[in-house]
């Protein structure tokens, strides 16, 4: 393996405990692995040097919760819905019957293009969740699809009840046929625990087959309003619950008391005028909190973590740092990851590289594509 | 002067009047100039062919507004403002002090730079004020900077009263060798015109002067709070008047029955949390609203046009249509141009691609870097 130094780094994030962010450092990659960083001046001697230009470099994002598996798009619905129209879930089966019409080929393609593009924003690491099939064949194949772009897969075939199905028989094929024909594919089961699609005890009892199928779990929960998910989730000891956006004192408290990571999608509540979830009373609290795109066609079509970031700067109360840092390394702690979303000696070198003298850019220039270059385990993409 | 036809257009914008949206159609770029627009079937011969892959292709965005000529930039303030303190244009001083500390060197790199980044964007004309100089020289040497740039140059002396100044020996200043050095470099001039900068009858003298210079006036104007800025700007018959946030009745009237342009300018709500000027209010009393970036250091640093379209969409009651619009067509109006921000034929070949089948997806898909190419008088960058 070879090493290379990253020389004239304008601010390096690290997310080392004892010096989160430095400047005037050098970063030392080997082969794809972080080895070093420190002063630039005691770098040690390396292969190769590269020139960062003054420019901030940060961990690569890594965004714990997307839907990138669909055909088609709903920017009639979005439009609607921007003219005052409510969102609803239902919509998600729109989405089912163009993804169900769609070929493995262009599926595939589908997802190349929008890794491809959550990719040159910075992205790194990326779960992929399945729940635009819902049927035995077609939630397999999209996990198999996704499989070949993440090893953060997720089966939720518990999205909505499809049309045609009643709730309780198609709670049956979801812990029976379909998890069995999609647990060789995924990591991890995840249930939309809201009304309107799951209930407590139907994600219980999904959650329970994941687990003895080998999945880890995982939920969407309190997105549309208050509901038993966040405290399921922290009663499980699951490793992330999404979404947060109603939350009582005793969701709080249960989040604070537990592991769970509590994953805030703003570009959710951007794209359908939900309130923001409130990640200053979680920080507060003590919770770990994550950020994530949750891109999907209908809720919310970003897949853009800058952008999360400079939104839950403005509107839910975290410091860009903070927003950075839930963005990286507790995205990672969201998929029980510590290799990624840091750069400290032994984390896989995967990187972004900011048009921009510090991280404060991201929140303070919004909307600007600042990332100019992505690397991928010690590669320049 | 050789010609190029575009076929596989996913949509295309062009804003004539009889058609304003098309699909399958075609684009015929004649030298610098668009030749014909027009279904794709009936697109007449032409020297080359270039395949646009079902993309969308819109008018390049005409940025009307925007400070692009400073030193430094105010991300600490930035954090601070995010973290409770509220937005004061006293901030302004800061960067007059880097500005005049930088070469004209570094002024006119950081221009090209931002000029570079907007047109990334799609941005294909852009308007750029000084008013980080304030003094004669810095002044004159800033419209210099951005003369190399842009024929849209504004005299912005009247920014604040620099540190040091009294109010009324400053419009003298402004009035006197400030506009005599100025004008040379200038096509506009502007005022800011509100509590704690200028007031109207400052505004009206300054404005005179500079129409007696061959300056051609525009007002910043309540932005911060209610003033007379707005109601001066009909008066006078001048071609935009930029901010417009705190509006009573009669300043939407004046607008309406006067031909000014209303330019919005959301990213300043944005970064400031100040309220969202009301769009849907002027656009139903008829007004004509334009959407400009503003970008600066202090109270608004983004770049991004599509940016401004999703929040105008969510926050300010457009419908994406307008949206993109104001952007353009409108964007152009208030610089009195009627060669952009449109494609019709006769107007300059200046056009953005967008890495999507229609610009619904410019606010459907808040913060995704969409442009994926743009195009200056019929030549792609
Ligand atoms: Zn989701
Ligand atoms: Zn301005």
């Amino acid at each position: 393996m070879s090493t290379t130094v990253l020389t004239n780094i304008g601010e390096l994030v690290t997310w080392d405990p004892g010096q989160p962010v430095l400047t005037g450092a050098a970063l030392v990659v080997d082969g794809g692995t972080v080895a070093w960083t420190g002063p630039a001046a005691d770098a040690p001697a390396a292969d190769a040097a590269y020139d960062v230009g003054g420019r901030a470099v940060i961990p690569g994002f890594v965004d714990s919760h997307s839907h990138l598996v669909f055909g088609g798009d709903r920017a009639e619905e979005f439009a609607a819905r921007m003219a005052g129209q409510s969102y609803s879930a239902g919509g998600i089966r729109t989405t089912v019957r163009a993804t169900r019409a769609a070929s493995d080929e262009q599926l595939t393609a589908h997802v190349a293009r929008l890794v491809d593009e959550m990719r040159r924003q910075g992205t790194t690491t990326v779960e992929i969740k399945s729940g635009y099939g819902l049927s035995v064949a077609d939630e397999a194949r999209s996990l198999a699809v996704a499989r070949q772009f993440t090893e953060e897969t997720t089966f939720l075939g518990a999205h909505v009840v499809p049309e045609g199905s009643e709730p309780e028989e198609y709670v049956a094929l979801v812990t029976g046929p379909m998890l069995a024909a999609a647990a060789p594919h995924a990591r991890w089961i995840d249930v939309f625990c809201e009304r309107g699609a799951f209930d407590g005890d139907q994600a219980r009892t999904i959650l329970a087959a994941g687990a003895a199928a080998g999945l880890r779990g995982r939920l969407h929960a309190n997105q549309l309003g208050p509901g038993p998910g966040v405290r399921l989730a922290c009663e499980l000891g699951l490793t992330a619950v999404d979404h947060c956006t109603y939350l009582d004192d005793a969701d709080v408290d249960a989040l604070a008391s537990s592991g769970t990571v509590a994953t805030l999608l703003p570009g959710v509540e951007f794209s359908t005028r939900q309130p923001w979830p409130d990640a200053r009373r979680l920080l507060d609290a003590g919770v770990r909190v994550a950020l994530a795109s949750d891109c999907n066609p209908g809720s919310c079509y970003t897949s853009s973590l800058p952008f999360c970031i400079a939104m839950a700067v403005r509107d839910m109360g975290m410091t860009p740092t903070e927003a950075l840092r839930a963005a990286t390394e507790t995205g990672a702690a969201a998929l029980d990851r510590d290799d990624v979303g840091r750069l400290t000696p032994g984390a896989r070198a995967d990187l972004a590289v900011l048009d921009a003298p510090s991280h404060l850019h991201l929140a303070y220039r919004p909307g600007v594509p600042l990332v100019t270059e992505t690397w991928l385990a010690g590669r320049r993409t």
